[in-house]
């Protein structure tokens, strides 16, 4: 089964798609054993480690080449992250062909305009026109060769302070130029206005929503609002800036490393998730024997 | 002051070299607040970001993209892991003028044949002739056109078990050929051989080790065994699963985030490390005000 | 129809297949124009177009991305040149997996130990063993995802002056490990020695040739051997060489542009092999006119 | 001497530098043996290698890397062609510090909008404002870290028809916030615009032409001009795709190779270009000799 028909699987069978975003292999495999659905490939985390800032710096090439190899390493569908289209919608429908071609079971796009910044810093964001933006997201649907492939289109009206009626109205607009599902995003502490989002809407498209703001919300609390997929996009890059921090300043003030070893993954534990196992069958299976 | 000649200082002033193993920008970013002296780009880590073996399986293209990353995310010097140098010596030629090129400050070549495995898989470790890899450090050394270039030579005559005295006549024959620093590895759970090795050595070129399989060795005994580097290799790699993969658990288990949020680092830590700072200064002085 | 249906297709129904070398997507855009067949993605001018010489200096990476250009410009199916295979066995089955995943039709790989040099050089060409060898064959066939995907298995036996009968027992032996089919390689300045390879050849697969050095052969000479493939592999390169070098002379020389107008394709043809047509017709169907 | 003292002083030296568009290794090594005094890294022609439309589809990433390879092929100074920049001021701060850390020459930046589409196309070129565009180029001479790094400001007043006038008050604007050189370019079949923008000129920043569109200018009257650089951008290009669309239609009609091997370099033609003596030289001085 490819990853495209997996996704779509998803969206029919599971009452919540739960979505962890990685930033690289490792992180994507985890999520993967931890039991998650399927991947967000983290424009934030994916920038992080490349050390820029989530402000399209980062060019459509690096991020397909990351999003690729977090796709090769799990065997979960991967939903590309890729910000406002990278450009113009020459740019989106040149994005689809790559992305789809590359093996990626969707991607979401938003409503700011390129170059976007990341919607939790305090500068002004800037949205496109419901038109345009709505435009790029037909054109996305109509560069697709695969019928399965997955156009997200991510709303930054509640983001910009333009409220929850801005929000609707965009978002009637892009699942009728072909949006399969809708991101709705929020930087409130609270829940309160994805739910009231979530109340009114009508569309037929399934909800999207990235809990990072709002922590406290529950899985059952998600499905009660008739949300299908909750992405939970940064919190194991967080986890991971805090913990090597924390180790490099114990390696640091112990003088050495004796007090870390239990804290932290063995060796044996790195060599299995980069599939060293299945090498070393291959070794066997593949031997030469000189004659 | 360019990274060559802070690494060059580093030799000359430092009793210790303290080196931390990085993967990404992030792993590297934070050695550096942590107060590490040095980088190293290692393989191992590397690989694992992106979901294969450390089995020569990635190529010098994508170490090397993974270096510049790295290289471009701190202010201190970084040394490249590059295993068996990526075939024969005209592929070690090539790589030196490519790594220098892209200003990282040195790197390591191991003695052992292309393709190589991870020192520390049970599988067996062949290494090349001596003379073979002493022309190897040769020409790497002709090859580089900054003579602050660091070349290292690491023998795995040990991880070979092939004792002590074997490393020995690698070692004076990889100085002899031009080598800047001798890494000697070992994978033993003690530093017992380790010690052995360098109260025999009698060469010019410092010492370097990497400490993962003897973890308890203290920065005091490294110094009292004349030792110039020490290489945290691959702690915070491991420090990273391991957080990654509680707090994915956790998320499952807990059925919301509302109890990791203080367990991890804030968003604003993320901005931090991603030069967000730096690009909203820039938003300021670089506004254009329409007349 | 994927391309790998496309490349099966030809094989059952073409009597011979006409395959031009390309180096990047012009020069296989202008074979598809001309009425090739198939695209052979040639190392030797993949490392041309690079600057360095035909001898595993290039990465898989590098190839790969070349290639996929290549495959990506042209609606034929393309077979990358894949050298010796980058390694050993476990390189091999990376390399199909990945070169499978970026839409390539098929692969060949050579029996010549990695690093390898081209063909044509005077240096020594050193042979793998056939057992080593076949099993490469063996894990490539195994590796594969789709059933249609083809591995080439080129013998260098008759380069390395090894004679008819060597190169046909290894064939043989390379056809039990189940290649696709044979390339079989001769730099003789007539078809001799490979005249007589395809009379003796008793196998299945079907027959590959490069007639780079006994270049007066005849497609009619190339069926009546029963050879199923011909691969002009450099033609194109070399041509453009030779005209580039031509027209900076001839601007040097006339101290303008003046004379050379009418020698070389016009902006508009280049704009033809880009697409910018089909650009410009998406220009209007997507445009968003404020209202 | 580096790449961009060597740059200075052809600028300082020469009264007129001969500039070749390159496309690839090739091209570039082709106008090195021509005599040519510098390489421009053709937006055009590197768009074309990829198949892709000149409209700011291929993204910074790809243009480095191709970039990259020219500049590592030739020991003449490399300007690469950026388009308008790649987005706004933090795209251009982030483009000046990786071309620069790679060891390009300089960068040619240009006043149109992102993303910018050909000169040469019928489109509408929509120009940034002089302000905004201003401020990008100061960014950028600020963003350098090496002072004798060139930024290249270019006008497109004249190919979107906006006049003499506005191209010089552009041009003033650009060489107050710190260009280097200012790039006039024109789409008229003579060169009585380019004359009339150069005699009107007062700065000191020295002018730099792309004659494409009126080949029938000389060396001479460029020189009589006050014009410090010509760009010869795409005729390399355009030959090859001329003569490999002849050599693969001559394959196709004549049926054989036969009667096109006198018209085309010869295969060692290509070693040469491919640095293949060096590598043979390399054999010998690096041969290990197992005692």
């Amino acid at each position: 089964m490819t990853k495209l028909k997996q996704m779509r699987n998803l969206i029919k069978e599971k009452e919540l798609i739960l979505t962890a975003g990685a930033h690289d292999a490792i992180s994507a495999q985890l999520a993967e054993e931890a039991g998650f659905d399927a991947i967000w490939a983290s424009g934030l985390g994916i920038s992080a480690t490349h050390g820029v800032p989530d402000a399209s710096i980062l060019t459509m090439t690096e991020f397909l080449n990351s999003t690729s190899i977090i796709n090769n390493s799990v065997s979960l569908p991967v939903i590309a992250d890729c910000d406002s289209g990278f450009g113009n919608v020459h740019n989106v429908v040149h994005m689809i062909k790559t992305y789809e071609a590359a093996g990626i079971a969707g991607v979401c796009i938003e409503d700011k305009v390129f170059p976007k910044r990341n919607s939790f810093v305090n500068s002004k964001q800037t949205l496109e026109e419901i038109g345009e933006f709505s435009i790029k997201i037909k054109a996305a649907k109509e560069a697709q060769q695969n019928e399965e492939f997955i156009v997200i289109a991510r709303t930054e009206a509640l983001i910009s302070g333009l409220g929850v009626n801005e929000a609707l109205e965009r978002a009637y607009s892009y699942e009728d130029a072909g949006a399969d599902m809708i991101l709705i995003h929020s930087k409130k502490s609270t829940s309160e206005e994805i739910k009231e989002f979530a109340s009114k809407w009508k569309g037929e498209a399934p909800l999207v929503i990235v809990p990072t703001k709002y922590p406290n919300i529950t899985f059952d609390e998600i499905i009660s609002m008739r949300i299908k997929m909750s992405i939970y996009a940064n919190q194991s890059l967080r986890a991971s800036i805090q913990s090597m921090s924390d180790i490099y300043n114990q390696i640091i003030n112990d003088q050495s490393t004796r007090k870390i070893e239990h804290k932290i993954s063995s060796i044996k534990k790195v060599f299995q998730l980069q599939g060293m196992d299945n090498l070393e069958k291959n070794d066997k299976k593949y031997t030469y024997v000189q004659s």
